[in-house]
């Protein structure tokens, strides 16, 4: 809908995240979007600019419920290297997010039962949590690793 | 982060519906959506374009989420004329739309309750239903009322 965001190139993430490349859809729309696998796993983030803002300048309500999504089944797929849909989200908003904050957000996998991963998951700001939640998402076929991915392990 | 839409103006969207003119934000960035007030209710409605879409041609998650946040919240704004956030919000996944899928969505007031609305909400596509879900959301301050709306009354 708009292109009056600054060029991706502008941002220099804070290390080790790394700009997640979508060139199309949704996820470019939205982005936009980082990435970090560390010793606790991976993390998105983003920065809140202009276009994920709501009347009062803080990140939009479905911003962060879009990032919820894909921070949190995204550890699906570096723990399996498959495709996911999301079955079912709760999202609790505990705090806003201001234009020009750095958004992070992770999960941790609860159960694993039939393909269907239990997650709980959190959003935050520095010290400040802006949402927790839980999410179940239903793994489907797998794919060849990318960098940084596990290889696919069946669920035991 | 593109513009590569259509141009708003190149879609009539079926009556009732109307284009909401959110100019800036996120509001504008996921448009275009549409609403209509009817005798049931107020309805929201999107088409699903190109840059609402996943790896998959569906809308995705996320788009489905935010819609449901802003077409479920939006019946605060027309029963109340006042701003609100989103405190709470389930999503069960049902249904995916595809690319040019034309999709609804409504909401009813379950409870009022110290300024927290509680909603039973709902997304469909003609006869599919795509996701159902609940929503807590808190009105804020009152503002005057926009065309199609009630006048304030506080919650008894």
């Amino acid at each position: 809908m708009s292109d009056d965001v600054a060029p991706v190139g502008a941002f220099a993430p804070p290390s080790p995240y790394e700009l997640v490349d979508w060139r199309r859809g949704f996820g470019r729309q939205i982005g936009p979007l980082y990435r970090a696998v560390g010793p606790d796993g991976v993390r998105m983030a983003f920065r809140v600019e202009e276009h994920h803002t709501n009347g009062m300048s803080n990140a939009h309500g479905g911003m962060l419920m879009t990032f919820a999504d894909m921070a949190w089944g995204h550890v699906i797929s570096v723990e399996t290297s498959s495709f996911w849909v999301t079955v079912r989200l709760t999202c609790d908003f505990l705090s806003g997010a201001h234009l020009g904050d750095w958004v992070e957000g992770g999960a941790e996998i609860l159960s694993v039962e039939d393909g269907l991963y239990t997650m709980r998951g959190r959003i935050w700001c520095g010290e400040r949590v802006l949402m927790t939640g839980s999410g179940v998402f239903k793994a489907l076929s797998r794919r060849p690793p990318r960098p940084g991915e596990k290889a696919f392990a069946p669920a035991t």
